[in-house]
C-alpha cells in the first residue's frame, strides 16, 4: 500500500487493465487509485502476455515505477496534469527516449540509447502519462507484418497464428491485450491503421505535419506521421491532445467535447472508386453495415467519385517511399554499408530505392497535389469519407500472398493500397473497429477528413462508435481467468 | 511632337538610349522627354542594332508606341509612377506576357501566345515601364551560350566574334548596346550574372523566393530566379524595386537611399576555397584590384574559409537541376514526345536529367543546406563575399572548351560554377564590372550577399561603383557615331 490516505481500490487489479483512459483517469483523479496501482497492473500484464505476443522489444519496468509514484505524490499534493496523468503507456521503438534503448527494429542500431527524448515521448511525459515500455515492430517501420527478424514476429492477441499488422504491430497488439492503455505509433503508408484495425483498436494517423516527428527514426519524411493508438475515439483524442506540436487551435481535439454529435445531415463520403476495389467481401459487407450505422444516426451518404485517385496514386507513392527510405539510410552510413545486417524484406527495399529515377520521384511529388484535390473536391460535399481499412483482415504469420478478387498479391500491397491515399495527401485518417468476420477477426473501417479536421473526425468516430458495440469487444487471452 | 506642351528635348535622340534610368526618370518627370522620344530611340536603335546583335526574337514596336504614348498622357496629366515609368525596357523571352508571343527560345513554343501575363511582366507594366521586346536566349534558358538553334546566336556587343553568355544573353546585349535601359532574365546556374558579366553590366540574382517565378517557363524549380540587368547599380535596384514580389519589407532596396554608404569597417569576405580555382590569371588580377579599392574605401577584408563548399557543391547543382529541369519538360509532353524539336546540347541534358536517381537527386537537396551553413557561417563575420563572376571572359561563338589552369573545361562548366553555389543556397548575388581583359572585354566581379539583404548589397555595389569607371564605359558600337 503506498503511504498516502487513500480508499481501497473498487476495481480488482485484473480488470485495470481494460478500463478505458477516461475511467482511469477519473478513478486516479479520485485517488481511488494509484498510478502506482495501475503501473504494477501493466507490468503484471506483460509479464504474462508479452511471452505470448512479443509486443515489448524493451520493458521499462524500473522507469515506469519511478514515473508511477512521482505520479502519485503528485496527485496527492493535487497537482493533476490531465488525463493521461498516471496512465500506462508505450512508444513505438522508432521513437526516441532518453536513456531507453531504442531500436528501430534493427539490429543496426543495437545499442543505441538516446541522449534526448522525442518531442513525442516528452509530451507524454509533461502530459503525466506512465512509459511501461517500447514496442515491436517491422523493421525501421519497413513494412506492415511486423514479423521483425531481430526480434521475431509479434502476434495478433485475437490470434496468435495470425500476424498483428504493421509497423506499429507491438503497439496495437499491446493496446489490445490491454498491456498499456495507449501507445503512439507511426504511419507512412498505414502502419498505425492497419495494425489497429488487425487488432480490432482505434488508430489515429494525424493531418501532416501535426505532429512533430524529431527524434523518431524515419521512413520517408513527405509521408512520415506519427499518432495515437488507444482501445476507444475518445482514448485517442486524449492521446492526441497530449502529443499534438504544430496544430492550428482549431484542429486539437477535445476529449470533454467528442459526445454527443448529432450526426444529422452530416454529409459522409462513400467513395466511388479506388477503395472498395478488390476487398474481401466480409470487410466490405461490415462497411456497408456501418454506412447504414451512420445512416441511421442521420447522416446523409453520398457517392463521392475519385476517377484520378487510382492513377494518382500508384506506383507514385511507392516511388517516394522508396527514394525516400534508402536516402535516409544512406545519409546515415547504414547502406549499403551494413547491407547484410537487414532483414532480406527491408534490404531488398532499400536496394529498389536505389534504382528509383529522380524524375518518377518528382513526377510522384507533383501526383501528390493531383491526388490532394481529389479529396478537397470531396470535402466540399461531405465531412468525412468512409473506406474499409485493410482490404481482409489479419494474414497469417508467414504469408506472402493473399488473393482478392481473382489475382494474388503480396500482403504488403494488400495491406497499404487502402492507407496509403491519406499520407500522399497527409489528410488525416481514423481506424476505428467496425465488426468481426466469421472467423473472428477484427475488421477496422477508416475515415479521412479534411486537414486539421481532427476533432470533427473523433466526433464522427465517437457516434459511430457509441452506437455499436465493437469496440468494447476484447480478445480472449488464454493466460488471463475469463471475464 | 506630341501634343503635350513639353520643352524642347534637351538631349539629342542619340544619346537618349545611352541615359541612366535615373537620369531619363528625371528628364522624363521634368517632361523635358517624352516616353514617346524614348521609346522611338530605343525602336530606332534596336532597329540598327538588333541585325548585328541578334538580341531580340520579338520587338513589340506597336505595344511600346501605344505604352508610350499612355506614359505620356499620365504624366502630362501629373500622374508619375516612378522612376520606371516611360522607361524602356525588355524582358526574356521565357518570360510570359499577355498577347505577345513567348518562346522561351524554343520551336516547341512556336506560336505560344500567353493569355496572361506573369507577375514580372505584371509588375514591370503597373510601374509604367514600356516593353520594346522580347530578347533572344539559349533554348529554354538550359545553357550559357545563348547560341539559339533556332533564332541564331546571340553576339557580344563588344566582339561579335564571342558570346553575350546566356542563357539571358539576349537581355545582356541589349542593355550594353543601349537598345532598352534595362531588362529582366533569370538565372538558374548563372544566366543573370554570366551573360551581365560578359557585356560589362549590371545583374542581380535576387535572394530565391523574393521575385515571383508565375508565369515564368521554368528550368529548376528549386534553383530558377528571375532579376534585373541593368547598366548601373542604381537602375538594377530599380528594376528589382518594381519586381520584387514576395520581399520582407526590409529586403527591397530603395534607390534613392542607394548612395553615400561609407564602407568604413563593412566586412567583406575573400574566399578562401573554390571561388578563385581555376580562373584566369587576368580575371584574378581584376578582382583583386577591386578588393584593394574596397580597402581604400575603408572596408575590411577578411578571408573566409569554405572548405566544405565544393564537396557539397559538385555534382549535386548538377543533379538536381538536370533531374528537374527534365521533370518538368516530362510533364508538359515536351520530352520526348518532341526530342527532334529540341537543340542537340539542350536535348542530351534532358537526355541525362532522365538518368538521375532519385538519391542522388535527394542528397543534393541535403547538400545543400550543408552549402548554405558555409555561407551563414561566413555571413556572422562578414556583409558580403568577394568572387569573380566567371572564371574567363567572354569566349568565342562556337568554342566548345576553355582552358584554365591545365586542363581543358567545357565551356558551360566554366562559366556556370562560379554561380551555381548562389543558385544553390538561395543567396542574393550581383554581377558588377570591374575591368577589362587586354583584349577589351569585360570581367565582372560577383557579391554575394545573406538572404534579404539586397539593399545592403546594393549599396556596397554602388560604393564600388562611384569609386570606379568601369560601368560608365560603353561598347563601341559599329553602325552608331562615334560618342
Amino acid at each position: 500500500m503506498p503511504a498516502s490516505g487513500r480508499a481501497a481500490p473498487t476495481v480488482p487489479q485484473e480488470d485495470l487493465c481494460d478500463l478505458s483512459i477516461r475511467e482511469a483517469a477519473k478513478l486516479l483523479r479520485q485517488k481511488k487509485i494509484s498510478p502506482v496501482e495501475l503501473a504494477e497492473a501493466a507490468l503484471d500484464r506483460i509479464e504474462r502476455l508479452n511471452p505470448g505476443l512479443n509486443s515489448f522489444i524493451t520493458v521499462t519496468a524500473d522507469h515506469a515505477r519511478r514515473s508511477a509514484r512521482a505520479a502519485e505524490r503528485e496527485i496527492a499534493r493535487g497537482r493533476w496534469r490531465g488525463p493521461l496523468h498516471g496512465i500506462p503507456i508505450s512508444l513505438k521503438d522508432n521513437i526516441w527516449t532518453r536513456a531507453i534503448p531504442t531500436t528501430a527494429g534493427s539490429k543496426i542500431l543495437a545499442g543505441f540509447v538516446p541522449r534526448a527524448d522525442s518531442e513525442v515521448a516528452k509530451r507524454g511525459a509533461e502530459a503525466g502519462a506512465i512509459l511501461v515500455g517500447k514496442t515491436n515492430l517491422h523493421e525501421f517501420a519497413y513494412g506492415v507484418t511486423s514479423d521483425n527478424p531481430h526480434f521475431g514476429p509479434v502476434r495478433n492477441p485475437w490470434n496468435r497464428e495470425r500476424i498483428p499488422g504493421g509497423s506499429s504491430g507491438g503497439s496495437a497488439a499491446a493496446v489490445a491485450s490491454g498491456m498499456c492503455f495507449a501507445s503512439v505509433g507511426t504511419d507512412t503508408g498505414g502502419s498505425i491503421r492497419i495494425p489497429s484495425a488487425l487488432c480490432g483498436v482505434v488508430g489515429l494517423k494525424p493531418t501532416f505535419g501535426g505532429v512533430s516527428m524529431a527524434g523518431v527514426v524515419p521512413l520517408s519524411r513527405t509521408l512520415d506521421h506519427a499518432g495515437p493508438i488507444a482501445r476507444s475515439v475518445a482514448d485517442a483524442s486524449i492521446m492526441l491532445e497530449a502529443i499534438a506540436t504544430d496544430y492550428p487551435a482549431a484542429g486539437i481535439p477535445d476529449y470533454r467535447k467528442l459526445d454527443g454529435l448529432g450526426l444529422k445531415g452530416v454529409g459522409l463520403g462513400w467513395p466511388g472508386h479506388y477503395f472498395f476495389d478488390r476487398i474481401d467481401p466480409e470487410v466490405g459487407e461490415l462497411v456497408e453495415r456501418a454506412a447504414r450505422v451512420f445512416g441511421s444516426l442521420g447522416a446523409r451518404l453520398e457517392t463521392i467519385p475519385m476517377p484520378r485517385l487510382a492513377a494518382a496514386l500508384l506506383p507514385s507513392t511507392n516511388d517516394i517511399a522508396l527514394a525516400e527510405a534508402t536516402n535516409y539510410h544512406i545519409s546515415q552510413h547504414y547502406f549499403p554499408d551494413r547491407a547484410g545486417d537487414y532483414g532480406e524484406d527491408v534490404r531488398h527495399r532499400l536496394e529498389a530505392g536505389a534504382k528509383v529515377l529522380a524524375i518518377d520521384y518528382l513526377a510522384g511529388l507533383a501526383r501528390r497535389s493531383e491526388a490532394g484535390r481529389e479529396f478537397e473536391v470531396a470535402f466540399e460535399r461531405v465531412e468525412a469519407i468512409i473506406a474499409p481499412a485493410t482490404p481482409a483482415a489479419a494474414p497469417r504469420i508467414g504469408q506472402r500472398e493473399i488473393n482478392l478478387g481473382g489475382a494474388p498479391e503480396t500482403v504488403r500491397s494488400a495491406l497499404v493500397r487502402l492507407n496509403r491515399p491519406a499520407n500522399f495527401t497527409g489528410h488525416p485518417a481514423i481506424s476505428i473497429p467496425c465488426g468481426f468476420t466469421r472467423e473472428g477477426l477484427p475488421v477496422g473501417m477508416q475515415l479521412i477528413g479534411p486537414r486539421w479536421s481532427e476533432p470533427r473526425l473523433l466526433s464522427i468516430a465517437a457516434a459511430y462508435e457509441s452506437a455499436t458495440e465493437w469496440h468494447s469487444r476484447r480478445p480472449r487471452l488464454p493466460c488471463l481467468p475469463a471475464g
